[in-house]
């Protein structure tokens, strides 16, 4: 008898796959769910189709656009059938939801290539834009942007919920071609394309709410301004999702892109080629809409209408289609991807947490630290995953490297390099490398955190829960600690006490066992 | 119906644990192998018991050592319950099998602990060393030198065969204990040793024939130097297992632990505190045996005697206990653990092979240049398990660390950047920081390989298998590729266009395809 883990998995799981039918480009998004709650991004695709290309004044779909949608969509459907796609998601936006010729459009493809694509009222794009980025970001009240190659999204959320909502026929394909590459259109296109957007904003009453919140930005105009971003500052993070750009940087960005010819744009790091043309337009639609709401900046979302699309299906039999608690849901699914043991990383958290609450006088934190510390002892053993050898430094690395949902860069920096502490690691040279996004005090943060791990996997070293309960007295230069145990602890301590030995640099006291536990 | 991947995971594997009793210490090793072949080291834990010490003269387990022993077995025992263990081997080495109270000590052990351990003789403790070793290191002829705490082990391998072995009692430990730590031993210490080892040495006719052969390193006194080499001159990889230490830099570390007292050697780089006081026995042992062999140096091997074990166990109803291709069977191992998608790294071989052979003219590369493609084509999507964005860079962080066995430190590097060369990465920093293991020519070889994989999967970037067969036909400026496909694959193709722009830069010939595939 011979099993395939791969294969009993893929039996276990379902895959589904999403297709986004945009003005500019063609995605698919496959997403893997396990039996066990879990869901993980098994690979994405996407062609620049611009089916949205040249549909003029008479908002037809051209021949040849359609053309190229067809095979984008047939390879497409023939990836998705490689990796065994159970349900296919097909939805279309503003392009086809907008030409004249929408429905024949996607008559064809289905008939060229089996697959069936419904489209999108701007009411869904907005609620599916929202359903991505609500899903993926703890926002709590924010506009969040979805700019596409023709149509823009805008949905005001308060206390997480969506309360307003417009979706206008502006987006960096259409802009570019009415008012920046028209024969004719001049130097002036910029400010056309600037005036025309603000006589639509000015027209959703309810936009003025929004004046002064941050910008939720979707959507691949977004995505490659921060990329831009990123790559100018030389961002030390290598995560999108969550990036912010406040607006003096958006409206540089802006005016460099406005003094560069298309073919010098090409060279911009950060920025794909194919986005070239059509960048400025966007990057212009970006910047009008910050200065028209005083917002601070943009955080950018890496998730928005597939994700939002898929949401619906995940949580389709759940609480609802928006998750209350991001980062904690974010890391019960990384302890399943990752296959934690459960119970040990249970035990570890319990012990930090037991430390951290009867140490509070001596470090003063909250709970926003509390918080972060548990979510670094469930996950202090992902790195498992790639070696045992070494395995916090690979923690370390999957933390900084795989996107943990619902934390800002700093809590994602944080909670890697505390999780890291369990094992050996040089702090020092990571707290320079991450200099950018941490804070002052983070450094003795981590180290008073990560300390905690630290004692509280060692005190675990069998895995087998021995130790029920901790007890600390602190004394004036010691904190005497004792175990309830179920069974002999004496060489979890020793263990505990060979590998922690900068207690007192962090804390300023000594721990000490009883002697007779050791 | 929920099922846990996890759980079902355990179902469908086997979680084996081998004990190995040693004169220093107690280790546990835990390997899980699949229904499907695959196996992983799991965990490790050890624990510093010291059973061999103060046994004196009259060769007796003392009391203080069996509590120790006892007390440790205990936690190696709940630990391996924690993690359903499935099989145990204990095995007890040296100072069981020469005290007088071995057996009853074993009875003891078992007595307070449940688990039985069987007393390796000496010829058995070499076969395991060997069986570790030959399984994971590439060896054709060498010298196996396994020097625990209570003996040492020599194993002369021709043509990957165990043709002669010995097993001498004298490890770090006893050495330590008998020439420098005995009150009165002096200075002359080290000569006695090295003159009680020569004599020892000289008695084996046939460790003649071992003359100038590589030493294959096993054991914590090996791994230690190993370490402690690597920090000195700032190794670049983090793999132990497979790296060569010459002969001139272990004289160089016997030297320096020879000048210091052993308070001051805890804190030499990469050794352990546990072993400052039995280090420079173990180190002018392997110093000795350098010279007496006249060998160039010595290959750590981080398998031993539990690897071993393992192995006998593991390959019990295959082709015998040694594998023949190591890395053929490790590259095939990754693609089990990190669920690549085989059909997909399958074509993506096929297309790159086949690239490779038609364009070997222009390259003139060889068989040795082949087999790394294929293995670095077959790997390269490993990097998803850590996170789909950027994985050709999850590729590289697994590849360069965790062990890919039977590949040297240079192969391994080779492997992993021309894996990650199928998305978007930046080799040159990478070329320098693996400077200290690359060779001239490697940085070409690596570019030219990397983009013969990039190219491979871009023309199956539908995972399909589109493209059967790429026949290229070189011109004098470029190379012409058709394509036998068994459905439309011009979107593959302007992938490749897109994705791949410097073969030109590489091979010195622009590629093209027939105008009507594209």
């Amino acid at each position: 008898m011979c099993y395939n883990f791969s294969k009993m998995e893929d039996i276990m799981s379902t895959t589904v796959g999403i297709i986004d039918l945009g003005s500019n480009s063609i995605r698919l998004t496959l997403m893997q769910t396990g039996a066990d709650g879990s869901y993980k991004l098994l690979d994405e695709i996407k062609e620049t189709a611009r089916i949205g290309e040249n549909m003029g004044p008479e908002r037809v779909i051209k021949p040849p656009a359609v053309e190229r949608a067809v095979r984008t969509v047939r390879l497409l459907h023939r990836f998705s059938r490689a990796n065994n796609v159970d349900t296919m998601f097909g939805v279309a936006t503003a392009a086809v939801r907008s030409a004249v010729n929408g429905v024949q459009v996607l008559e064809t493809i289905k008939n060229e290539t089996g697959l069936s694509f419904r489209i999108l009222s701007g009411r869904e794009e907005a609620r599916y834009a929202y359903l991505g980025v609500a899903n993926t970001l703890d926002i709590k009240d924010g506009l969040v942007v979805d700019i596409g190659g023709g149509s823009t999204e805008l949905i005001l959320c308060r206390d997480r919920k969506m309360v307003c909502w417009a979706s206008l026929p502006y987006g960096a394909v259409n802009l570019t071609e009415n008012h920046l590459s028209a024969p004719g259109s001049g130097t002036g296109g910029l400010e056309r394309l600037e005036s025309c957007l603000c006589s639509a904003w000015r027209e959703l009453s309810w936009l003025e709410s929004a004046r002064g919140l941050e910008l939720l930005g979707v959507g691949g105009t977004m995505r490659s301004l921060g990329r831009i971003d990123r790559k100018q500052i030389n961002y030390s993070l290598n995560i999108l999702h969550g990036y912010f750009l406040p607006s003096g940087r958006v409206n540089a960005i802006c005016g460099l892109l406005r003094d560069m010819p298309v073919e010098q744009r090409k060279h911009i790091p950060g920025l794909s080629k194919e986005r070239a043309d059509i960048i400025l337009a966007g990057a212009a639609a970006v910047s009008a809409l910050l200065a028209f709401t005083g917002s601070p900046g943009i955080r950018i979302s890496g998730s928005g209408v597939r994700e939002g699309v898929f949401f619906e299906h995940f949580h389709g039999g759940g609480p609802g289609p928006v998750v209350d608690d991001v980062a904690g849901q974010s890391v019960q699914n990384f302890m399943s991807l990752y296959r934690v043991r459960r119970q040990h990383a249970l035990q570890v958290a319990k012990l930090s947490l037991s430390l951290f609450d009867q140490l509070v006088s001596i470090h003063g934190y909250g709970s926003w630290e509390r918080r972060l510390l548990g979510f670094a002892a469930l996950l202090h053993d992902t790195g498992n995953v790639v070696s045992n050898f070494a395995h916090n430094k690979h923690t370390l690395y999957i933390l900084l490297n795989a996107r943990l949902d619902g934390l800002s860069h700093r809590e994602t920096v944080l909670v890697a390099l505390i999780a890291a502490c369990h094992g050996k690691i040089e702090l020092k040279p990571l707290l320079q490398q991450y200099g950018d996004i941490l804070e002052p005090g983070d450094d003795i943060l981590v180290r008073r955190l990560g300390i905690l791990v630290k004692m509280a996997e060692n005190l675990d070293r069998s895995e087998s829960g021995v130790v029920e309960e901790l007890v600390c007295s602190i004394g004036e230069k010691e904190v005497l600690m004792k175990c309830k145990t179920r069974d002999d602890a004496g060489l979890e301590i020793r263990e505990l006490y060979k590998n922690v030995t900068n207690f007192n640099k962090v804390y300023g006291k000594r721990f000490r066992f009883p002697k007779e536990d050791v």
